[in-house]
Order: C-alpha cells, then structure tokens, then sequence
C-alpha cells in the first residue's frame, strides 16, 4: 500500500467487535459507502458536518477484541434473520466482513487469565498497534461497544478499564458508548489527564433517555412540576440477558437518572426497569410514565412507547463518534470531548443536559474542526 | 382610587370571558396571588423573569366579552366539579369571580344584528375603554381566548377580527390564543401596522403540539427519517363540540401540521384527528404515532398519550402571555412579538420552531425587557 | 387423477386472488402442509377439531378471480420484502404459488363492461366450474377476500354480489370475509334460501374488533359503564388505500360498531378512524381508547394498542373458515352458518356477541360435525 | 331492636376496616342504599341476580378490626380529597360512617404481642360475636381487605390466618379478598372442613388481572402463541407501600402469573413490576405488553394501559362477595366457593380461568342461590 493512501485510511478498533452493534457498524458502514442505502441516523452526513474535515466512511478500518468466537459474516446473518440488518445485506458486503472479522483479537481476561493487570494492558496495546500497522493507518480510535459490566467494587481495574489503558498505551483516542467504567477508574485519571489524547463517553443515548432528554427540558421549561417518571424496558438480544444482572441495570440506571436529575433540577418518584426478553431479540420497547402537576394542582399524565432496534439507533451513532474523535485526534484536541455531549446519557464533564442545546454545542465543535490554525492540520501521531 | 394606585393597575379583557380558559385565568390568578397554590405551570413566575418589570399578578383585573350569560362563579363551580378547579377555590376566590363577571360585555354580532361592522368595532372598542376608564388601568391586553371559529371564508370580517380591530382601536395590544383569524385579516394589516401596538399569536401550544415541537427537533437532530406522524386528540368541554365542526378543525390542524413541516423539512404522512367526546369533560388525551426510519431503513415507532386538562394548561400561558405583552407595551415594543413563538402552534413573523429555540429566544427577550433605556421607561399610552 | 383421490381434493376460490390476504393463504397452506411451520393462528388445528372430518390443508386446491396481473409468486416476494411472509418461503413455495396462479381468471366488470349483470354471474359460475371440474374436485367453497368496496346505493348488484350470485349458481358454498354486501343483497335473499347451500360471513374479526369481542363483555359483566369508546386505525396496503374512501370506511365501521353495541347494550359515545398510511405496509396499528365510570362515578381509562399485520391475522382465519364451510356443505348443513359468528364482526343470524360464547358455539358446532347420522355421510353435490 | 327486624340485617366484618377499600366499602353502601349513586360496578345488582336472596344493600351493617386509628369519617374525606370518592359524600353519609367506626376494634398482634395465638385468635373472634350480638344479626361474613402480608415462612400462622381462624371460631363465612394466606395456611385446613360454613378468595381481580383473564383466553381460542407478557403497575396510596416489600410483591405476583399460566397453558416469557408511586395517591396504572407469533411466526404486539382506582374497582366486588356468601351461608352452603372465581386472581378449587366461563359459573350459581328447596330457606345459624 502507497504511503499516500495509508495517509487516508483511519481504524476504528471496537471493544465487543463480535456483538450485535459493532457487526451493524461494520456491515452499515461498507453498505452506506457503497451507496446501498442513505445514511438515516448519521448526524455527521447532515449538511452541518460538511467540510470538517471527518474521515469518509471509505476510509474506515475496522478491527477490535472480543471473548467470542462466531465470526461476522455469520453474526450478520443471524442479524439479518432478526430483522435488524436488511435481507441480503450480509452478502453484499461479505468482503467487509470477512476482513474486519480477520483483524478481531480474542479479548479477556479469561476468571483464571495468569497476567496481571499490566501484561493486559500491553497485550491489548499491542494488539491495537500491530492493526495499525498492518493497515498502514494515519491513526485509530478504540470504542467501547462491549455488554455492560456490573458496577465495578473495589479498586481492581474491571475489563473495561483494562481496554481503555490498553488505548492509550497504544496512542488511540478513545471512546466509551457503554455505562461500563472505562476510563472513569480513578487510577486511570492521571494516564488519561497525561496522554494528551482526546476521549469521550460515556453511555450512548439511543431511545428512552434520548426522548427524556428532550422531555425533560420541556417540563422544566414550562414550569410543570413532575412528581413521578417511571420506565420500563423491554428487550432481548445479549444487552437483555446481561442487563438481567441488577448490577449491570443498577450502571445502566444512573445514565438515565442523571438526565432527568439535570433536566428537572430534582429526582422525581419513580423507577426504572430493564427486563430481558428474550422473545423481543433485539428489538426494544420502553414504556414511560411522567406523572405531572400543571396549574392550580391538576394533574396531568404523559406517556411515551418507545420501540426501536437498539444495534440500528447505536450503530450510526458509533459511526459518528468514531469519525468526530478520529478528526478531533487530528485536529490536536485533547482530553475530554465535553461536545460531543450530544450522544451520550452521562456525559463527560460539565455539558448542558437538554438535547438541544447539546445539539448547538455539537455544531459548533463542527466549526471549530472546520477552522485553519494550530489545531488544524493533519498530524501523524507517532505509534497510532 | 388614587392615581399612584391606579397606575400600578392593568387590565387583561378575554374575548370569550365566561369560558373554561378564562375562568380558569380569573380563578388561577386570584389563587395564586393570594398564596393558596404555586404558579406552576407560570413561566413568568420562573427565575428568568424576575426583574423584568412584569405587572404582578395582583395587579392584573379582568373583563371581557362573552354571549354566554352563566356567570363566573358559577361556571367556577361547574369547573370543580368536573375536576378542573380545586375543590373549594371557587368559594375562596369568590370576590375576584363577582367582580370579574360585572366587567363582563355581551359579545356579538348575532346572526341578525343590524350593525355595519364598523359599528361593532367601535362599539367593543367602546366597552374596552370604558373598562380602562372605570378601573383606573394603567393599560390593558386584549386576549382572545374564544372558542375556534370556522376558517373564515369571503372578504367578511369574522368575529375573532372584529374583536382584534376593537383593541387596536382602543389602543390596546392584543393576543389571539386561539386558531381564530384574529388580525391575520388582510383588510387589518395596514391598521395592525401603523397601531404601534405589540401583538402576539396565533393558537396557544399547550398539548399534542407542545410535544411535538420537542419530538420533531429530536428526530431531525438525529437524522432519522419520519415517515408518517398520524394524531387522535379526544376531548369533550366547548373546545371538543366547536372542533367537531370540520372547519373548526381545518383551523387548528393547519397549525399543528405546520410544526411537524417546520422541525422536519417537511411534512410527513399522517392525519390529525379532533373527536368531540363529551364523556371526556374539559379533560383531553391525544394519542400520537410516529413511523421513522432508522440506521439501514429499520423501522421504528414512537408513541405518546398526552392526557390533560386543557384550561389548566392554557391559562398560565394565558397569564405570561398577557404579562409579558403589557410589559412590552409599556417598554415600547411594537408590531409582532416574534418572541413569544415559544407560546404558539403558529408564531407570527420569523421564529424558531423547536421548543429549545424559543425558549431561548424568550429569556432574550425577559433580559431585554429588564433593560434600561429609550423602550424601557413606563410610560402612559393615552386611550388605554 | 384417479377417482379415489378427486373425492379427496377440494377448491378453495378466492375473490381477490392477488391480494395480500389470498397470497398469504396459498403460501401458508402450502408451507404448514409441507411442516414448514406450525399451523400458528389456526383453530381448527387445535385438538377441540380433530376427527371433524375437515378437508386435510394438502387436499386444498386453490384458484380464483382478481383484476389485477401481479402474479402470485412475485406478490409474495412483495410480502415477504415487507415482513409479512418470511424471506425464504416464496422460493420453498413456488410450485403451490404458481399452480394457483394458473386457476386465477380475471374479476370484474370493468367500469365499461357491455354484459349485463346475469351474463357476468354467468361467466363467474362457469369460471368456478370449470376449476372444480379441471381438477376433478369432490367441492369447492368462494371465499371473498378483496379490498372492501364502497357501501351500496340503489338497486344494482355491487360487484361482490355478483360473485356471491356465481357461487351460488355454480353450486358452491359462500363465506364473505370482507364488509361488502356480497349475499347480504335483497336481491338475492331467495336465491339464497331455496339454493340449499351453506354460507357464512361478514368481515373477518381481525384486531381492533377481535379485541373489542372480549373487552366489551368484560365491561358488561363487571357492570362497570362504559361512557365512550373511541378507536383509530392506521394501516397501509390496499386495506388502507380502499379504507381512505369514506364509503368503504363506513361499511366497514358498521361492523366494529355493532360489536360495542351488541356486547354493551347500548352505543358509547366515540368514533373510529381508519387512516391510510402507506409507510405501515401491510402493518396495522388500531388504538382504542375507552372511558368507562366505577363505583361511585369514578372515571376510569383503558386504553389498548394493536399492533399487527392483517394479512397474518386473517390468512389463517381464511382456511379455517374454507376448511369449515366445506366440510359443513359435505354433512349437509345449509343456510347460514351462524356458529361461525367466532370469526366475523357482523356475523349472519342471532348468534351470541361476546368471543367466549361464540368459541363455545364454534367448538359445538364441531361436535356436530364429528357425528355420524343423517348430515354426517359425505355427499358428492352435483355440479360443484 | 325487635326480634323481626334483627333477623333482616347482617353484618360484613372488615379486617382492614379503615382502609382506602373498606372506607370505600362503607360509605358505598350507603350512598348506592340511599339512591344518591347508580351501583355502577355491582355485579349483584344486575338483572342477573334479582330475586335470589341477597340481602339488600341497606340491610348491611358494618364493623371490622383495623390497627390504625385514623377514624372512617376522617378517612372519607381523605379519600375525597383524591378524588377516590366524590366530594361531598362524606358528608352525605357521615351517620353510616360513624356508626360503622364504632364497631371498629384494635388488630394485631403488635409485634410484642404476650398472647399466643390461640388467645389472639379467641379474641378476634369473641370481637366479631359481639358485633353480631349487640347489631342483632341475622350472621356476618369477615372479610379481609387489609394490605398485602409478605409471603409466610415457616409455621406460625400469620396475622391473616389468626383473623381467618377466628371468622370460623365465630361461625362466620370468609371471604379473602387479598393474596395474603388466610385459610390457606396448613394448620388450617382441617378446621376449614369441619367448619360448615362457606368461604371464598383469594386475592380480588380488579384491574391488570382482570384484563389478562379475558385477553388470554383470546390468545388460546385464536391460536395465536404468546411469547412474553410483561407487565409494569405504578400505584401510590397504602398498597403501594405495601407492594414495595418484595415478598408481598411476590405473593401478589403469584396470582397474577396463575392466570397466564391457566388461560395460556404455558407461562410465557417477561415479569411483572410493581411500583409504589406515592404521587398517584389512590390511582393506578397497569401497562402490559404482550408479544405474540401469527401466522408463519409473524411477530404482533398488543399492550394495554388500565388507569383505574383500586378502590373504587374493589369496593363494589367487595359488596358483592359479601352479600353472595351471606346468602350462601343462608342457603346452606359449605366449603369453598368455587363459583365466585369471577372474582378472583387465585381462586379456589378447580373454576375455570377465563373469565366468560367465570361469569357462566356465577350465574348458575345465583340460579341454585334463587331455588327453593333443602338448602334454601333461611336458617339461623348459632353463634352468628
């Protein structure tokens, strides 16, 4: 490969590289390249993010860890049986698939793994840099899109925080889609703070805290006085059965409790549920029910039904994120990626709370990468 | 009355002042001015607005025109009784309903009413002033808060315009809280725009529309496509048995359609239906359905029950709206308030039409009210 | 074809021959024969209709009459791009789906048609005897599964009572799963008694009516009052396209509204909406919203959503009802067929209102048709 | 009292007497006995049922064991004020009301209780005779409508059992309107038998359950196979709190998953929340959702939302139960009563599960109730 069109092709390296959303990432992505379908779901093809400089989807290298072994080609399938991918994707994109399944790495570690943390995390580092490597990539981003792990106790680093160490190591901005810690460990604070790589997370906003982002600014911004928001999920796939694990939920939970704290200035009454159901696969369906006060005490009631395919509302979104932080690592953004507020349920940092204001803020990061400047240039980081 | 008291006093005239809206209003404001309820659902009574100069919800004295004769207090009772009111507030703000009710004018024309329109102007114009003289008021907003009329069709002059013509005559601003034409006449533009008087409209944004001006920013900010966004709006009260006339409904839909065109660039499949449900009282439920595309084509449904009360939901804004125009008449505001699209289906003038937006543009406008300088002084509007 | 096996094959012919529901009919029978997938939503293949003497699904033979030339294989490619029949089933069930398409010959008339109406019976008949004839059938039944047409004014025969009258002609029993008039002409009326055939109908009970058929007598029982029963319905395919006339709306509401009136005893205030809205497909979604006192006038709200596809609800209520006529018109059973009132919303004669009862009824009328006796022997009919 | 008079009335003794139901129950009574309201949701003052002995609404005297002292009065107009009962009617019916507070005596046992049970159990029932004794009462039924008791563990009777022990130490019929044990308790059993005297429960079916035991025969009947059913109910007021304890959620939780488990032959996929929401104060929402395969594994989903007020829905049946078992006592019977599961999540003996055939049963029941005959004339019974 010529050092010019390496210059151009960028990887994206997916923690859970095997699971339902990074299979709908890679696959959407070579079909919305290909111009098999529009790029639905995808801020960064809006008009807004012309010219920023984002790499294209073309340019785009996938790879990743992950514990399983069914390869992609065949997950697309089993996707594709469930109604998540489109007929007869899985074979028009079968090269795709087949080349980023051949740059997956077995992740971990294994319950008896004998490395300790650190041989881990130069394991996985080295992973990530051999992909670079071997593509002849400008740079990578590492993403999180792995199931939710139980909240962390004690001070070991939980695998999340292992992968994230393991992308700084190897030079990589990264980004954290899942409640998961991640790089939220506080032994990873002063890594993080000293990589001078840009990072973002944390939880992706896909469906009922996407819509209790716009609601509760709505309530608030009108004076409504909400005394109870109570939620169920409903959803099957593998984020049902992981979810099923309270610890998991309880990570889950309080994403979607801070929206509303935020939003409301207050926690209102209620609780949130996530149950696996199998039967649904991976389709999801969340039910809300916001008891509220209008004037002089009357009570009032709205409820939402919210049914959705989880890995298609992720994917685009990963996609966006991936291009965002690979262009901001370009650009000589550092640390915290406070802007990109906008996709996630517990955002880094002190960013606004109602989606549209968080919108503003994203566009506005678009300007900014649009700029000439100091921070403008394209730079080669050295080892990514 | 001495004078420095009476240029503290100012009047709000509803057209339709013996409705659930008004009485409502009359009601409302009476209670929460003397401190038995919170003003919630009072966007002027938030943290944003304080300063500005607003008249105090003391100060506000109420009249109006109507062609119903049933009194205030006692449709505060019937209002009670279904659930709209608190029960026993009727009775603790009792004073303030008789005396609401005596400055209360028949309303008009009938079917057979000799006068020419011009008659009927200066006649109401007539009622108006005298209400300002009688009352010692500072100034006066006129607030139409009537039942829909049918779209007007021909040259006439419809009721609702007759009622808007009155109060520029009488040199007071005005707000239309209802679809009804109001000053969208063509033969009032020219007397609309030499007045010198502010004015808002058109059609309060209390309910289905509420939502979906949150909704559709939401949808276009992520990129998913709508594909159709079909309504059931149940309702009993006057509103249901008005909007149960096709006209009526043509009036009020075409404003909801509006903001679903304006947030998504168009305007998807779908029908809006208002069924009068007489069972339902003064209580509403809308039901909304949205069809949208994600990621790859998937299909996806949001769905909202709204269940309210509308006259609770309308008279708060019915009382920012008639504080924040008597302000700005006082601050020297003319012409269309452009600002207050946060309260509209179908804002006048170039507005935003996501929620979040206007909310914005409304604090602007609160911190330009708090303002000193040439449009900041009281100052005494001779006639009104 | 031997004799032997001719007395065991019988003719299911279907008015709307290349309509979603008939092509889901013929490729469902064909793939539950072949073991291909459970028998799901069948009723007479659950144990209380074993040993009845019902047509095997493999002895049926499937033709028809349509107006349109989409042929069969390539409609249930349609459907199966649309959800509706599974990817994979057309290419397993090609060879059924083309043989039926070979016994489809053209519906009318046409808007222009020179024959008068007893010529076009006249041509119906004889296209229906000669399918039973080609393929030495022991019987045949005509089973109206076409788009609803608008409700008949003045004397003429609409188009579905000309196919009824060539059921009747041609000798074969006549079931009516659609709202149009087909047998429910004055007009035919004698022709109907003194033909000796049995017949069942109107309007399949699908969803919204289906759930109204338990919910109704539940109120009922429980002697809770219902005040207003309000419903929307949105829907694409042809359903919804044919239902966006008002003339075919109100046909087909007359039905659901009989239903509330016969369960409740007495008709609620509300309306229903049928809403065409092509981006659903062949999916429908009904919303019903139903406000009902307690004890003491307590005001309570239930509200249910349907979510499902007609062509799947239907399809096996279609060979149901073929299975069960046909071997009805075998024992000699004439005349209506009122215990077959499970499966229609307006069902024919005095039959119960409530599901529970009709299900009763329906599993005695199988009884009936277990026992030897007069009405027990097959029959072999002449001319059909 | 003379002696003619004191053989028509009878007494319904409350365990829970001062509860939101019973409170309900009481002044109920009285206001449908004084004509003010129609019996909306008494299945006993249907048609159905005239004629078959049922002591009339006015000839029931009320007492009960509770061990809370907020008096009923008190408790009426707390329930007014939310909108449970109308306002005004505690008023309306203050006499009743008091009268049956006087007839209220201390629960128990208070955790430091010195008794053992048997003395607890001597004294709840010396307690009940003497509210039969100093009314003059023909007999009384005990009823438990107190909140939910977690799940019993180990051997020691629970409270309700002690209250159900003592019901049948009194003579008294019982009915046991909640999931706690009652006379489900082993150590109970012989006594039962050997008692004479009817009895029914357990657990009241009022709203979600209601639903489900007429939606699920609908799915069984169809054919169609449910996947999961998965339900969320947000209540506020003393069951709310009470169901927040996950062992009595769990016993409550039992009745509800019988009613799939009977109607559906199967239980499906999904769970059942409850949530305590204290902000809907005596009002009660119950969202289910149900995912069903059609025809060909068609994926459907049907959900339901049942906004009621659980006291209002229990009184009515309450009164019912009460009245039918007196007569039933009257008329001779013993043992359960198996014909009253219309009313019941988990009821006794081997009664149909869905609630058509519930009715069926009921109904035959007051047919046998109507009949002259050994078991029908009225008979004193000793002791009660």
């Amino acid at each position: 490969m010529s050092a010019s069109l390496s210059r151009n092709r960028v990887g994206v390296w997916l923690i859970g590289a095997r699971g339902s959303v990074a299979t709908t990432v890679v696959a959407g992505c070579a079909a919305v390249a290909a111009g098999l379908h529009p790029p639905t779901g995808m801020v960064t093809e809006t008009p807004q993010f012309a010219d920023c400089g984002l790499p294209p989807l073309g340019s785009l290298v996938f790879g990743g860890h992950d514990v399983v072994d069914c390869q992609l080609p065949k997950r697309a399938e089993q996707l594709a049986a469930g109604g998540v991918l489109p007929h007869g994707l899985p074979a028009a994109v079968a090269g795709e698939l087949v080349a980023a399944d051949a740059e997956i790495r077995p992740g971990g570690p294994a319950p008896a793994d004998p490395r300790d943390p650190d041989e881990v995390i130069a394991d996985f580092a080295a992973d990530i840099m051999g992909f670079v490597r071997r593509n002849g990539l400008a740079r990578a981003v590492v993403v999180n899109v792995s199931s939710t792990e139980p909240t962390a106790t004690g001070d070991a680093l939980p695998p999340s925080s292992l992968y994230a160490a393991a992308a700084l190591r190897a030079g990589c901005p990264y980004v954290n889609f899942t409640p998961s810690t991640g790089l939220h460990h506080p032994a990873l604070a002063g890594t993080a703070a000293s990589s001078g790589l840009p990072y973002a997370g944390r939880d992706g906003k896909t469906g009922q805290t996407l819509l209790r982002s716009v609601l509760g600014p709505m309530f608030a911004q009108r004076a409504l006085a909400v005394r109870a928001w109570s939620g169920t999920n409903l959803l099957g796939g593998g984020d049902g059965a992981a979810l099923a694990d309270p610890a998991a939920a309880a990570a889950k939970n309080a994403g979607k409790e801070r929206v509303l704290a935020d939003t409301l200035g207050g926690t209102p009454q209620g609780e949130v549920h996530i149950d696996d159901v199998p039967a649904l696969g991976d389709w999801k369906t969340a039910w809300d029910h916001v008891a509220f006060d209008g004037f002089l005490g009357t009570r009032m009631v709205l409820q939402t039904i919210w049914q959705g395919c989880d890995s298609a509302l992720a994917a685009p979104l990963v996609l966006d994120l991936a291009r965002l932080t690979l262009r901001a690592h370009e650009a000589g953004h550092t640390g915290p990626l406070t802007d990109l507020a906008f996709y996630f349920k517990d955002p880094l940092g002190d960013a606004p709370s109602s989606l549209g204001d968080q919108y503003t803020a994203l566009t506005r990061f678009a300007e900014r990468l649009r700029e000439p400047g100091p921070a403008g240039g394209p730079t080669e980081v050295p080892g990514c």
